[in-house]
């Protein structure tokens, strides 16, 4: 039996898709976020980094840093056990309070990851509800469609943040019938968001549970960085909320919040959570310092609003195919796998910036981009540097660019 | 529409069944393991820990918490993205090669866990070969379970360890079915060992693939820590082998070693790896450090074996209930649900010992126990306390002791 030709011809299918991946070899250097080592094959290069989801650069924030090291000092590097074996440790414990009153809710349950967290949990808060009908907008990120999916239950997708198509969904499956909305509050891709307050009266309306992935929005929307959630004054309204605390937070880990009852049940009986070891006490103290930090401090947020306005601004004056939003992700169009993935080399060869290519299956084919997200740390400089190169590669390449608009600043 | 009905619905079927969990709140003391600060409802309190998977130790080394420091310090706390978008860096890339390394396989893959690892990768590899039969081991983990389910493809379980079934079943697939044996190396609740070696043969004589998931030995058997399979002269003989971060080697994450093709494929295939993401550099890094240290040394490992055996022989001595086998694992048989909390609880209040009662569902019911794993770093005088301390509850829950064998030393 040649077990081999199975792995090759699905190799080969990448391959023939100009879809295979290359992961670059990056080195980041803490205090000079967004600059990073690039161990490229012909040895270490300097770049910059446009496409990180350490969105507010706090994985270098010291006190994000000193609380990582103290406690790594102090108690070891890992938790040693599954949280019912020895592993529930104290850092743990107060991140979980730290992100229940971020979020306004009883309590917060951690798991080592957003993807699991979305996975297990879907699959377990629907598994514990009967016949539960499981309302999944469309462009909801693969961990709550692998979660929907494990939970077994009915599955109904609704148009992306067409609200009379849930409406709709929701009327026909009944008043009887028990409902679980599911959706992002901000679609990472696009930088589009969701309508939450309709979302929530829609489902008071007809009765059903609402589960919110907050993963690109957490520390960067809402007064205290409570997420789109907090911003719209709606967090109270949603049953469930789903954070990460890889991206503005800068670790490692998700979590859900939501009423006592409702947390206790899960980590009582998902699978994910209960089978596996609990995150290391270093990355919890680094995150509860994250969130702390931001909870009071507003810079960040205002800094990485500012920064993404003025690089939408300055592409767009510039031509360049900025596909519109009104948050801190910038795609540009590109609409073909190959020419993304080359526009990526030649930016990362010859101009020493950092952008990997979103080609299908993370996009629809046809809707290849670049992902731009500038951080706090993006300075003027940087980001005129970033222009001219898209300009020199856009021109080398032969892609379009749109008129310019007049007013252009 | 009452939805907490079925939140506290679930709870109360988990107190009627005396399985509701509750976990205690730890806080270690690095340099001073096994000790450790319990946060009890009536404040912090000295315990000492009888049942960390932190095997050896190594969360608490110096060259593993230095190279977080190291690494933490010089980088930052978190990856910042998915491995594809700007999360790949180079103590990740290093920590895979560590990896191949350790078990002399071509390459290796990290997750965020050793359940996501089993998960995602049984399931991905399952699905890339057409028509696959999954033969499975009847104690395998909870998440080779999923792993196995979420592939979607046909399965069959065989008794456990029981090489006269796997073969009758292997016979029935007949020659030309693609086939894949997925079993542990090592059952961490019984302390029980694969027959490698035998199973080898017969996935080679009725060609099938070979999965076996190390995670309760690497580092701990093998002349360098690659496990039983090291230790019994097998690794090359099996296809994937996996692993964890978390338990002897201190830190987290989990992974899958192989021929680089097949972790081509996984890579980019598996979804619970492309959508999440990468694990932080400072873990990486203490991971990599402990997988070195631990390549060289082997005084963690025979002070580990010499430490289980104590602790067998004075607790056998003592006519406690030590379920017998040949590893560093120390299962002590209660058989009651109810009884083994209440042992636990004593052991704690009283005595300031943590061993977690294991209740239904890790293992079955019946079979309830204490499982104490015994590391490099519990002395003689931590033994014989444990011992007596055992006698004492034992004693006071009139629970059986065996006849005391006449040689007890
Ligand atoms: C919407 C969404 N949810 C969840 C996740 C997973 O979060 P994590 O990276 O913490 O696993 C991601 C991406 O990583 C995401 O984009
Ligand atoms: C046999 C086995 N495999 C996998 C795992 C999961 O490993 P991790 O804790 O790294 O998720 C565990 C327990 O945690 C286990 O006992």
């Amino acid at each position: 039996m040649d077990y081999s030709q199975y792995f090759s011809a699905a190799l080969g299918r990448l391959h023939d898709e100009r879809r295979y991946r290359v992961f670059a070899d990056l080195e980041r250097i803490a205090g000079r976020f967004p600059h990073a080592t690039w161990h490229s094959p012909s040895g270490p290069r300097n770049v910059v980094i446009w496409c990180s989801n350490d969105y507010l650069g706090m994985g270098q924030h010291p006190k994000v840093v000193g609380a990582m090291v103290e406690t790594a000092t102090r108690v070891g590097t890992g938790a040693g056990g599954t949280r019912n074996i020895a592993g529930t440790h104290h850092p743990l414990v107060q991140l979980e309070a730290e992100l229940a009153d971020l979020h306004g809710k009883e309590a917060a349950l951690l798991f080592t990851s957003g993807y699991v967290s979305n996975q297990t949990g879907i699959a377990t808060l629907a598994k514990l509800i009967p016949d539960c009908l499981i309302l999944s907008d469309a462009l909801n990120h693969n961990s709550m469609i692998e979660g929907v999916r494990q939970s077994g239950c009915e599955r109904q997708i609704w148009r992306h943040n067409d609200l009379a198509h849930l409406e709709q969904l929701l009327i026909a499956a009944g008043p009887d019938r028990p409902k679980l909305i599911a959706c992002e509050s901000l679609y990472s891709m696009d930088g589009d968001v969701a309508p939450l307050s309709a979302i929530c009266d829609l489902a008071e309306r007809y009765k059903a549970m609402t589960y919110v992935d907050e993963v690109h929005a957490v520390g960067m929307y809402g007064p205290r960085g409570g997420g789109i959630a907090e911003r719209d004054g709606v967090m109270h309204r949603i049953d469930i909320l789903e954070g990460t605390l890889a991206k503005a937070f800068g670790c490692l880990g998700g979590y859900i919040a939501a009423k006592g009852e409702i947390i206790d049940a899960v980590r009582s009986y998902a699978p994910g959570f209960i089978f596996t070891t609990a995150l290391p006490p270093p990355i919890c103290s680094a995150a509860t310092a994250a969130i702390r930090h931001l909870k009071s401090s507003s810079w960040e947020r205002e800094r990485h609003q500012d920064r993404a306005a003025r690089v939408k601004s300055i592409l767009n004056a510039a031509g360049l195919p900025v596909m519109a939003n009104d948050t801190h992700i910038v795609p540009l169009f590109v609409g073909d796998p190959e020419k993304c993935k080359q526009v990526s080399d030649l930016l990362l060869e010859e101009h020493g910036i950092y952008i990997q290519p979103i080609n299908y299956p993370t996009v629809a084919k046809g809707t290849e981009r670049l992902r731009i997200t500038p951080s706090p740390y993006h300075d003027d400089g940087l980001i005129d540097r970033l222009a001219e190169a898209l300009l020199q590669v856009w021109e080398r390449l032969g892609l379009a660019l749109h008129k310019k608009p007049l007013a252009a600043e």
